[in-house]
C-alpha cells in the first residue's frame, strides 16, 4: 500500500527546509543512477545547510559532472512528482535491495531492529527511508550542487571508499544565491589558503607530521601582538604568569585523574629509565606543583597563575582541519585558587575581563551557556549550590544574557561556556570557565586559615581566547586577512616609484621602525601598479607611495588596502595617523 | 726493588699540586684503614682542586668522622714518611692484594694490559699505584677533607655502592684558606638553594620527574625581561622570530642525520598512528622546514631565524645537577641562511652582538676558540679555508683575542666557543657560532641565484646564551641572586611601618607599577625591622620604608638591600632614580 505525502499547512520553516534537503538527496540519488548506470547507493541524509549522498561508482566523479547530474534533477523536478511512502517486511526488503544489487541497503536493513521497514518513491524512484519528505519534486527547484569528496562506507577506512556529493536547497532563489555568496564568502577568507598565502604558518605533514604547526615569522608577529595584549591586560588584573614543562612522568596524570579519563586523548608514554613520561594535554597539574610548592595563607588568596601553554593531544589524521583541530596548539591558560568565599568575585571579574578581551578583537555577539550539576558529580552539594549561585549572580551582574544548560557541568563543578559569532554569523566556542572542586582535593591544594587549618582550595580553569591557534584563524576568517594596524604583521610598507627614492625611503622606514611600527620595504624595480597590487594581496593595511614628487615634498602618498587614497601625508601626520589606530586597536 | 721519590728542582707549580693531591689521598686512605679496619680501597684519584678516595667500608662515614681522619692524617702527614715505589709481576701483585682482602685491586689487576705492575708505599700503607707522587708525607700539611658522597664501583649503578671522601690540600695556608673561602662563597651563591628560596623555580623529581624545570612567578619574569631583551636587541638586527613546535615524526630527525648520530642523547620516541614521533632535541630541521617553505631569492638572504625553543633530551638521572644539567631547556637559538660570500660580514655581526650581549650582563672577561677542520669532515676543502678564513678575519676585525683548536671543529663546519668568566673566576660556555655546509645539503636548503640556479645556502648556528635556564643559574651566582634592577622580578618593596599608611601605599605602589616598575607590597601588622629583614632575604633592591612622618611629607625613606641608607626621597625623584638605573642596565 503506498500512502502520498501531504504537508500540514502550519509546518515549520525549519520543518520545510529539512525535508526538502532530503527529497533533493533523493532526487540527486535518482539523476546519478540513470546518469551512471551500476552506482550503487549507501545513505544520502539532509545536513546543516543542505544534503550528501555516498555512492560507490566505478565512475569518478568530476566537477563537469555535477553540471550534468544537475541539469538531469532539473528535469526530474520538472516532472513534478509526486513523494509516496510505502511499508514492507524486512524479507520483502532484502530481496527487493537484493534484486537491485544494492548490497549496502541490504546491510542496513538487516541490522534493523524493526519488523516493518518504510521505502520512499517518487517518479521511478525507490530508496530505503524513514523520511519525512515533501509533497512534490516542484519545490526543490532552487538547489545546487557544491562539490565531491571522498569518504568511507560507514565512516571506516577499512571499508569500501565513496564519493561523496554535497549540495543544497532553498526555498526561493534569492535565499539560495545568499547562501553561495556565503558560501563564496567563507571560501575567500579560509585560513587554510589565506594562512599559507600571507605566510602566517604552514603544516609539514611530510617531514613532521600531520596536525603541527609550523609558524612563520609573520604569524609569529601575530601570535606575539595577541601575547603581549594579554599579559599586559592580565597582569593588571594581578596574574601571575609562570612557565611549565611540556613533559612529565605519567604519575602526575595518574594523580591528576587524566590517566584513567583522558588517556585516548594523550600522545602515547615514552620510558625513560624506567619510568614512562608523557606531554602534557592539559596545563592543570603544573600550576597546581607551583601553588603546593609553599604553604599559602588565607590571606594571599586568589593567585592567579597564566601560562601561553603548549599542549599536544592526541587526533585521529581523518579529523585534523587546519588550525580548527590540530595535534599541537598553546592555551592561553589560567588557573585561579581561591576561598569559596571569593568564587563569585573571581566569577565576575573573569567574565568582564572575557567580554574586554573579546572585544578588542572585533567580537561584540556572544552565546553563554551555563552547565549545572549532573547526575554523578564530586564535591558536596552544598558546595555545587553556592559555585551555581555564584556563576548566576556574576552572570547577572556583568548583565550577560545566558542559557542554562541542566545536568551538562563536568562532574567536578559548573561552568560558563561562551561562544563568539563571526561576520558570517558562524559561532566558535572559544572562552571557558570552570569551577573544579576536584582537582585540588586530589593534589591536596589546600591553604592555611585564620585558624591554622588547612583548607581545599577551589580552583577556577579559565581560558579567554581558548587555543591562540584556532583564535588565530578566526581572526584571519574574520578579517579575511586584513588585520586591525594593531594585529597585522606588517603594518605599512613603503614603495618606491624609481631607484632614485630608495635612500629617502631607508630613512622614513628607520624612523617609523623606532616609532615600534612594522615596516616593510618593496624597491624592487617594477611598476608601481604591479608592486602595489602585490602588497594589496598580501593584506598589508597601509600602502606608502614615494616618487620624486613626494622625495622633494618630503611627504608620502598614503593608500589603503582597499584602494582607497588618503592623499599626500607628511611623516609627522603619517605617524600620528597610524599611532592614533593602533592605540584605539582599530 | 724500592725507588724513594725524589723531586726535581725545576718541577712546576701545577705538577707539584697534582702529586700532593695524589699522595694526599694515600694518606686519607690509610687514615681510614687504619681507624675503621675492614675497609675496602677502590681508587682515589687526583681531581681538580683536590682528591677523593673510594671506600667500600660496612662503617657509614659521618661529618664527625671528617675530623677524626683528619686528626689521624695529620700525625701520619707529621711522621715525615718517604713515598717509595716498587715494580712486581701481575701474579705477585694479584697474591698481594687477595691476601690483603682487596677485591677492587685484584679486579683491577686482572684487567691492566702491563706485565710490570708497580705499587707506591710510605709508612705502612701500599696502594697499587702508578704514580707519581712527592717525596715526603710533610708537604701535605695544609689539607682539609671536605664532604662525603655516595658512588657505584666503577659508576655503575648496579655494582657496589661505594662511599667516596673529598679532600683538598694546598701548598701554604693561606692557599688552603682562600681556596676554602672561594667554596664558602660558591655555596652561598649556589642556585640550587638560592632558586627556590628566593621562589625563582623548583624541580618536582617525584611527581613530574627529574631534570625539568617549573618556573615560579618570579623566575618566570627573569626569563621575561632577558627575552623581550634580545628579542629587542635582535628585531634592530633585522632577526625574524619563529615557533616551531616541540614534537616531529622520527622521518624529520633521520633527514637530517640526528636520529643516526644524536639518537642516544634524545627522549624514546611515541608511536602515533604507525608513525614514530620523537621531541625535538634541537631546533635546526624546524627552522630549515619554514626556511623551505617557498623559493628564496640571493637577494633575500641573509635570513636570520631566531626563536627562543625548548628542546628536550636525554640525560642520565646521574649526572643531572639543578639547573646547569637537565632534560628540557630553551636556547636562545638562532639559524642564519647566507651566501659564502656573505659570511664573514654575518660571523662578524654574531660576534659583535655576543659581546654587546655578555657585556650587558655583566659579563666582560671571554675565553675565544676556534675550531677548525676535522680529520673527517663534509663539505669542499675550498669551503672549508673561505669559511676559517671569514671567523678569523671576524675575529680580528672585531678585536676579540682567542686560541685555534685545531682539528676540533665539527664534521660539518669551523666554530667558534666562546667561553664567559664569572665572579669567582669559574669559566661557563655559553656562546657558540657554528658554520655549516651539511645540513643545508641534507635537506636541500638553496637559495636562487641571478641566473636563476639553485645554490645550497651556508648556515649558521647560534646562541648567545646558549640555554636560558644554564644562564640563569650562572647569572644567580654571579649576582648571588641580587639582580641589577632591570633584572629583578622585584625591584622594589613598600614597608609600612604601620596600619595608618597603607591607603597611601597602595596609591604609591599604583604609580610605580604604571610606570613599569616591578612593585610589591608589604602591608602586614609585623614589627618594621622584621619586615626589612625578610625583603633583604629575598634580594629585593629597594626597600622603600613608610611611616606617619613620610606620609605626612609625601615621601619615601629609601634604603637597598644592602643596608645603605639613601634618606628621603620624594615619588618624582625616586622614579628617576630607578628608572634611570633601569635604562643603564646596572
Amino acid at each position: 500500500m503506498e500512502e502520498t505525502v501531504t504537508l500540514s499547512k502550519d509546518i515549520s520553516k525549519e520543518e520545510l527546509l529539512h525535508r526538502m534537503r532530503h527529497s533533493c538527496a533523493h532526487v540527486m540519488a535518482q539523476a546519478v543512477q540513470s546518469l551512471y548506470p551500476g552506482t550503487h547507493l549507501t545513505i544520502g541524509p539532509p545536513i546543516e545547510d543542505g544534503f550528501y549522498y555516498d555512492f560507490d561508482s566505478s565512475h569518478r566523479f568530476t566537477p563537469e559532472d555535477l553540471e550534468k547530474i544537475e541539469q538531469k534533477m532539473k528535469e526530474i523536478i520538472e516532472g513534478n512528482h509526486a513523494f509516496k511512502c510505502s511499508w514492507h517486511t524486512k524479507e520483502e526488503a532484502k530481496r527487493f535491495f537484493e534484486e537491485r544489487g544494492e548490497k549496502y541497503k541490504v546491510e542496513i536493513i538487516s541490522e534493523l531492529p524493526e519488523e516493518k521497514i518504510s521505502y520512499y518513491h517518487h517518479d521511478n524512484f525507490t530508496d530505503l527511508c524513514e523520511g519525512p519528505h515533501i509533497d512534490t519534486t516542484k519545490r526543490i527547484k532552487h538547489f545546487k550542487l557544491l562539490k565531491i569528496a571522498g569518504s568511507y562506507w560507514r565512516g571506516d577506512e577499512h571499508r569500501e571508499r565513496l564519493q561523496r556529493i554535497y549540495g543544497t536547497v532553498w526555498p526561493t532563489q534569492e535565499e539560495l544565491e545568499k547562501y553561495l555568496h556565503h558560501l563564496e564568502e567563507a571560501k575567500k577568507r579560509d585560513h587554510r589558503e589565506l594562512g599559507p598565502r600571507l605566510d602566517l604558518f604552514s603544516f609539514q605533514p611530510d617531514s613532521a607530521g600531520a596536525g603541527i604547526i609550523y609558524w612563520h615569522p609573520k604569524g609569529t608577529v601575530l601570535r606575539e601582538v595577541i601575547e603581549n595584549y594579554l599579559k599586559e591586560t592580565l597582569k593588571k588584573r594581578n596574574y601571575l604568569f609562570v612557565t611549565t614543562p611540556h613533559v612529565a612522568r605519567v604519575d602526575l596524570w595518574k594523580t591528576s585523574g587524566h590517566w584513567d579519563y583522558y588517556r585516548e586523548n594523550m600522545f602515547p608514554p615514552m620510558e625513560v629509565e624506567h619510568q614512562p613520561y608523557v606531554l602534557k594535554p592539559m596545563n592543570c597539574p603544573g600550576h597546581i606543583l607551583i601553588f603546593k610548592s609553599k604553604i599559602r595563607s588565607y590571606k594571599e588568596l586568589p593567585i592567579r597563575f597564566a601560562e601561553f601553554g603548549t599542549v599536544y593531544r592526541f587526533e585521529r589524521s581523518g579529523v585534523m582541519h587546519g588550525l580548527l583541530r590540530v595535534r599541537g596548539f598553546t592555551q592561553d591558560d589560567a588557573h585561579l585558587f581561591c576561598r569559596m568565599d571569593q568564587l563569585e568575585a573571581e566569577i565576575m571579574q573573569v567574565l568582564q575581563l572575557t567580554l574586554e578581551v573579546l572585544k578588542t578583537f572585533g567580537f561584540n555577539a556572544f552565546d553563554v551557556k551555563l552547565s549545572t550539576r549532573p547526575e554523578k558529580f564530586t564535591g558536596t552539594n552544598e558546595n555545587w549550590d553556592s559555585a551555581q549561585a555564584a556563576l548566576k549572580t556574576a552572570l547577572l551582574n556583568v548583565g550577560l544574557p545566558y542559557q542554562i544548560d541542566p545536568g551538562e557541568g563536568v562532574f567536578y563543578g559548573p561552568k560558563i561556556d561562551l561562544k563568539i559569532k563571526d561576520c558570517l554569523n558562524r559561532q566558535w566556542q572559544c572562552s571557558t570557565i570552570q569551577v573544579d572542586f576536584n582537582l585540588p582535593q586530589k593534589f591536596d591544594a589546600t591553604y592555611r586559615d585564620s585558624n591554622s587549618k588547612d583548607i581545599p582550595c577551589v580552583m577556577i580553569h579559565r581560558a579567554l581566547l581558548g587555543s591562540l591557534d584556532r583564535f588565530i584563524r578566526i581572526l584571519i576568517e574574520q578579517y579575511a586577512g586584513l588585520f586591525p594596524l594593531w594585529l597585522a604583521p606588517v603594518q605599512a610598507i613603503l614603495l618606491s616609484i624609481t631607484e632614485g627614492q630608495n635612500a629617502y625611503i631607508q630613512t622614513i622606514a628607520e624612523k617609523l621602525k623606532k616609532e615600534n611600527l612594522r615596516i616593510e620595504t618593496d624597491l624592487r624595480s617594477e611598476k608601481i601598479g604591479y608592486k602595489i597590487r602585490e602588497a594589496s594581496m598580501q593584506k598589508i593595511p597601509y600602502l606608502l607611495i614615494v616618487g620624486e614628487k613626494e622625495e622633494k615634498n618630503q611627504t608620502l602618498s598614503v593608500r589603503k588596502q582597499s584602494g582607497e587614497n588618503l592623499g599626500s601625508y607628511s611623516l609627522e601626520n603619517l605617524l600620528s595617523l597610524l599611532q592614533q589606530e593602533v592605540l584605539e586597536k582599530r
